[in-house]
Order: structure tokens, then C-alpha cells, then sequence
């Protein structure tokens, strides 16, 4: 587990959307973050208070985020001024950016000397065992999609908050980098070796109380070819009483492969529950969830509905119109 | 890839099956067997010309491979002596044990004095791409499983075999550590990162003539909890033209999971069938492969007949009775 909370660095990010990291964390968990840091030049801000290393660790802040992602795909010199500094104050530091602090050999020393942690959530810390697929209590809810990033992860933190708040037992249970960062702990599954992806899974999603849920974020999708094993091992893995079916109704063909179209929301409800049943046998569809964020009111509203017509279960876009009628079917079938 | 031809250590295997590796190699790939090196109190013969490492080096072998599981996972000492000897008489070493070659510092130190190689086929050596899904000439076919360990490498071995007899053209293409020490390349796919699967598996099969087969070598099932992201990457990796369905008809439960038991082989059929039009539309089963050891001749003939019967597909067991009838079925898809 990465310590919280956090000061969120956003470096000299060019805009807001590069620092979608620290977005996360200020939208999703903004108890984790006492503060911001910018550098010179930075256009992106989350609204939190500017603070020095120094402030900060008077704030309380334990670990320095890398809320931003680098450009080019190098650490600079001026990021480095920073980082170091922070080991030397007493921060841990975490990242989810693709090269890794650990390969950093100045911060590795300066970590060593100062007794700090080097958080990289894209590589397992963890040695995770092989699934034994047996039952396990508690109830376990996934979201799973037509495609890659199509708001599993958007959904599962909605469904999360909307439990919190009536009181009901929940936890988001990240299995991606920035879900990581924003909760401090999670499954980098992209990274870990194929043999123990279940595995990693069960572990993320142990035993629990008997009306608690674990809100599982999804990746990848049954129907994308790149990275649908990643998504087979969330299934069984993650032993699901619950599905929930993510989609984005404008995308044009699957992420990153222009010659497949999207399959539609019947045949991943099909598939997905038809395997998820394997682990499961009580597992239910219990709603959709539509990222609508290109189309306008009227036209989302027509769509869920005709989702809803069609179905004969909710349909929302829990962002936008809120997750209340997925957590409602959810409470129903438990 | 592994340089062949090989000298088969057994060395002091307590019985034959402790030497499954080498047996394959023997059955499969005998041209790359020149001999066995066997040390005092081997119980396992290959039927191989018992030769020292320097006659051995005479016949031309190249590589020693372990072919032969070591006891209580580690190498001791008296095999040590063998390696390092082997080493520093110019020969590579490969293995596919747990505990690596490279682990071993004495190993190590010696291979790099002597500029031989250490070949760990548990370990990926390439660096692999994301899947792309792009379509690829030639055809490829899959064996897919009701359970892991059915006999699906045997079945695409057999294959393979059988086309090779009628001067088809085909691969067998290894997924797994015992096919590749048996053709001397592959993917070990179980210890392949999560993103990049189905990549591996792209990158296995590429671009072919339009009239060969590459036979690949399945892994896990699609029902089996613990490995069935491993088989969906294959699937979609693969983009099979044609799979064939493999089964182990006296099995109680799936392997390693007693809670869990096995799937028809309709069922099979129906989900692998289904995701593998994912990738590749035109994809067919063309029959099936049962493994028939433990059925006397009537039990298994009745079996097979039973099968035929039921799905109009051909059905045979191809280790015991021939591969034929699969590759007939292969032929008359192309």
C-alpha cells in the first residue's frame, strides 16, 4: 500500500488532461490529497492549495503522486530537482508512468540513503498465487465492456461512492494504474505474469463480510483481441455475483484495431455471464452503463431508455445521471 | 532457438516418467537427439546411445538439454559437475525447470568464461509486441481443451506428424517449456506478461504461405478458473482458422480445482467457436481429439463412435489411433 495522503505533483503539465492521474485522485479520493505542486509553466490545476515540499509535509502529506503524465517518456532534470528534494524531505514517491523510478539510478540512491519507498504501480509487488477457484463470502461486483476504455473504471468508482453514501459496505477494487494511485493499493493486472492473473484477482477480492461488496474495475474487454485474457482472468478471477455492462454508444470500431466493430451490449451480456457462471453459477447482469459524454441530453436519455426497452434492466450513465439505479438492482439481489 | 541437435541428460532419474522431456523429444523430434548422458543409478532409458559428453561432441550434438525433472527443485551437486563439464566442452545448456539455469552463479560464471548459452525455457527471451489483430496469410489451427493436460500438445504433434507424413505444410508451433525443448523454439506462454499474450502468439504464427498450417499447441481451458486468460489469449492471438476439441473422457474434476467439473464437449465447442470468430470469422472446429489411456480399445472405439455420432464430427484418439481423420477434416476446410 502507497502511504496517504498525498501532495499531488502535476510538474509542468501543458494542460488539464495531461494530469487525468491527479484528476482521478481529486475527484474520486480527495481526503488523499492535502494539496498540489506546480512548476513553472504548468496549465493544469485541480483547485487544491499550491504548496512547497515544506508545507506540505507540515500538511501531513506522506507520498509525492506523480499526477502527470512526462513528456516524451523521460524523467527531466527539472523533475528530478523535485523528486530528489522529496526523498531528502521524507516523502515516499508513486508513479504509474512507464519508466520507472526504480530505473532511475540518482533516485534510487538518494531512496537508499534516505530510507524512502519507490512506488511504480505498473509492476507487481506482489507475489501472487495461482487461483484455487474456490467460493469465497462476501459478494463481488464487475464491470465489464464492449471495449477498452469505455468507463469500467468511471462506473465502479460511481457505484463505490453512491454504496458509501446509503451506508451500504463497499470497496473499489482497483486493477489499473490509476485506480491504483487514486486508492493507494490494487492489482497492476496488465503487468502481471499470465499464470497468476486470476490469482491476483482472488487475492485483490478476499473473503469479507457476507454483505459486502468488492467493486471490481475492469480492463480490456471479452471482444478485444489484444488484451481479452486480461479480461478472462477478471471474470474468473474475480468470481462475480454481479456484471455490469459498460459501453460507449459513438466509438466507430474497437480501440486501437480499426478492422473489428464493437460487439453489442447483448452478445458481451451473453458471453461474459455464460463464463462468469463457470466460477459463479448464482452471477447476474444486473444493468448498463453508458459513457455519453458525446451526445447531448437528449439524445443519452433517448438511448438509455431504449437500452432499458430492450433489456428490461437499468441503464444509466453513472457519471452523469448518477449510479442510483445500478446500486438499487444491486441491493435487490442481495 | 535452441541449436540442435541435442545430447539428452537424464541423469539420475528415479523412473522413466521423471524423464517426460526427453521422451518427447525422442518421439517427436528423434533427428535431434543424438544420444543420452546418464548418470549412476538412472532408472530411465530413451533407448539412445549411451554416450559420454566428448562422444557426444564427436556426433555432433550441440546443446544438453535437461531432460529430466531434478528432485526436491534444486540442482545438485552431482548434475552440477556434469553441466559445468559440459560447458567448458562447448556445449550450450536449456532447461525447463523452476529453478532457473541463470540462477545458479557457478553456471553463470562459467558460461560467460566459455561463451556458451543457458537456455531457460520457463523464461521469455523476446520482447513482444501488443496484439494487433491484423489478418495474417496462411492458416493456423488451435487445440482447445475441456480441462488442462488433456493432450493437446500430443494432438498437434500428431497433426503435425501426419501432415508432415502427406507432405502438407505445417509448424507445430510450441506454447509451453516441454514443446519447446522438443522443436527447440517457441512461446512460453504461461510466463509471458498479461499485455502482451496475445501478442506472443501473433508473433509465433506469423505471415505464412498461403497453403501451410501452423498447429498450435493449446494451453489451460477455457473452464479452467486458473489459466482460462491463457486460452482466451490463444484464441484471439492465434486467430484460428480451425480448432480442434481435446478431452480426457475418465476425468472427476477439472485439474487442481475439485469443486469444479468438467465441461461437455458441446460446451467447448460452442465458446471457443464463438470467441474465436472474434478474431477470425471464418474459423471452424473440425473435430476432436480424445485422450483414450485410460479405456480399454471397445470402451474408447465406442466413445469415439458415440462422438461422431452426436456432432458429425470426426473423432479419434491420435496418439493411439492416428491423426488422420483430423487432418482430412483440416484438408477438406483449406
Amino acid at each position: 500500500m502507497i502511504k496517504t495522503p498525498y501532495l499531488l505533483f502535476l510538474g509542468d503539465a501543458p494542460d488539464q488532461l495531461a494530469a487525468k492521474v491527479a484528476q482521478g485522485i481529486k475527484d474520486w479520493r480527495p481526503e488523499n490529497a492535502v494539496g498540489q505542486f506546480r512548476m513553472d509553466g504548468c496549465k493544469a490545476d485541480m483547485g487544491l492549495a499550491d504548496m512547497t515540499l515544506e508545507e506540505a509535509k507540515a500538511a501531513g502529506a506522506k507520498t509525492l503522486v506523480i499526477g502527470v503524465a512526462n513528456r516524451g517518456g523521460i524523467i527531466s532534470q527539472e523533475w528530478k530537482k523535485v523528486l530528489v528534494t522529496a526523498l531528502e524531505e521524507g516523502f515516499d514517491l508513486a508513479s504509474g508512468l512507464h519508466n520507472l523510478l526504480r530505473e532511475e539510478a540518482d533516485l534510487v540512491a538518494v531512496a537508499e540513503a534516505t530510507g524512502r519507498m519507490l512506488h511504480d504501480v505498473r509492476i507487481p509487488e506482489v507475489k501472487y498465487p495461482i487461483a484455487n477457484g474456490e467460493p469465497r463470502k462476501g459478494k463481488r461486483l464487475l464491470a465489464v465492456g464492449t471495449d477498452c476504455s469505455v468507463g469500467k473504471m468511471y462506473t465502479a468508482l460511481c457505484m463505490d461512492k453512491e454504496m458509501q453514501d446509503r451506508g451500504m459496505k463497499s470497496t473499489f477494487r482497483a486493477t489499473g494504474q490509476t485506480g491504483i494511485l487514486i486508492t493507494g493499493g490494487g492489482v497492476p493486472l496488465d503487468a502481471v505474469i499470465a499464470d497468476f492473473m486470476a490469482g491476483s484477482i482472488e487475492w485483490l477480492t478476499p473473503d469479507n463480510d457476507e454483505d459486502h461488496w468488492d467493486i471490481i474495475e475492469g480492463q480490456g474487454s471479452l471482444f478485444h483481441v489484444s488484451y481479452s485474457g486480461v479480461t478472462m482472468a477478471l471474470i474468473h478471477g474475480g468470481q462475480p455475483d454481479a456484471l455490469v455492462v459498460c459501453h460507449e454508444p459513438t466509438r466507430e470500431h474497437m480501440r486501437g484495431l480499426p478492422g473489428y466493430s464493437l460487439p453489442s451490449l447483448e452478445a458481451v451480456r451473453d458471453m461474459a455471464l455464460q463464463l462468469a457462471r463457470v466460477a459463479n453459477p448464482a452471477c447476474e447482469v444486473i444493468g448498463y452503463a453508458v459513457n455519453t459524454q458525446n451526445m447531448d441530453d437528449d439524445a443519452a436519455r433517448a438511448y438509455l431508455a431504449d437500452i432499458e426497452v430492450k433489456t428490461g434492466l437499468p441503464a444509466t450513465d453513472p457519471y452523469r445521471y448518477g449510479a442510483g439505479k445500478l446500486v438499487d438492482a444491486l441491493a435487490a439481489l442481495s
